[in-house]
């Protein structure tokens, strides 16, 4: 197995949670690996000079439509939350400390976290609302947090984020197949293509 | 007939003219009308904050590969034009007034100025250019641009670029089917599935 897609994610993109849901099976019948670039979307703007859509009040309030369009499409559950936006640097660092230390439970971190930010509206910027969601899928949030704050897991964090800015990527989600990039969960069918040929 | 697609376009904009190539197919095959809405892209993004993605470099780098990949799959040519951003003031004004003045114009002068400036790379910020691309398409340089300097244009083209605002528009192509937006090219998909509804 040689083929394998690229996906860069932050759990405060809603896009990238559309993405989230849907790439494995899109990786699955190419027959290519999910390979997973957990990065901080906030070091990206900062660097590109790119901003949130939600920063123009009237695409803010039109992504909301479109993202509920995709989602049903999709045929999964979608809320805009009333907390956006989330400050993810923490919740990146434990994603990118397990990807490091324990990989297997990376995923299952993903799927709680953008559960609970994309699904249930909760404030994960609040640390207790944090720990209680993180318990709640079986992790140890004292645990997850020494992890996050280990030096060794931040420059990684930032290294990764660098070196996506040095690849082009202003965005996300935003998917590499080989050189090709695409920007956007509403650019899978792209990448399903690309994996394809 | 009742079933009409409203069109916002500008002819600066590229994903504007990849909609322009493909909406009429998509419009025919639903039974529905288009109605065009000449507008002044420059003015949405002043009113609203938003800007155009080739602002951000790297997302202008990117979109030249993005709209790229749609031409092809569209089959349609495609060339990003060498003197973007090109000031469509004067290129609406003409629009709008044929619309008003000669409604069945309108079409084969968009036709025009869409491949100029998107299939030909052509300078259409440069009048001498502008006239030489009008003529060649059946139309009397000197006429358009008295009718582009009526006041009457000129006011009708404002109030159709507030009435966007006003509604929620803020980039180009937008769509409206009865009261539901779509912006962008690449939600065309959602277009034809609005209008066959």
């Amino acid at each position: 197995m040689s083929k394998a897609v690229e996906f860069y994610f932050d759990v405060g993109s809603p896009a990238a949670y559309l993405a989230w849901t849907q790439l494995p099976a899109i990786a699955r019948e190419a027959g290519a690996q999910i390979e997973y670039r957990p990065f901080l979307l906030g070091g990206v703007f900062q660097a590109t000079g790119n901003r949130s859509p939600m920063e123009v009040p009237a695409k803010g309030q039109y992504m909301q439509d479109d993202l509920q369009r995709f989602a049903r499409r999709y045929g999964v559950p979608f809320a805009h939350n009333p907390h956006f936006p989330i400050n993810t640097l923490t919740l990146m660092r434990g994603a990118l400390g397990l990807q490091l230390r324990e990989p297997q439970r990376m995923v299952p971190y993903g799927d709680a976290v953008f559960r609970a930010i994309w699904v249930e509206g909760q404030d994960m910027n609040d640390p207790a609302t944090v720990a209680g969601v993180l318990q709640r899928a079986g992790f140890d949030p004292a645990q997850l947090l020494a992890l996050a704050s280990e030096p060794a897991v931040k420059d990684q964090l930032k290294a990764v984020t660098q070196e996506a800015v040095a690849r082009g990527v202003f965005g996300a989600p935003t998917f590499f197949v080989g050189q090709d990039m695409f920007w956007g969960q509403d650019r899978l069918d792209f990448v399903k293509e690309r994996l394809q040929q």
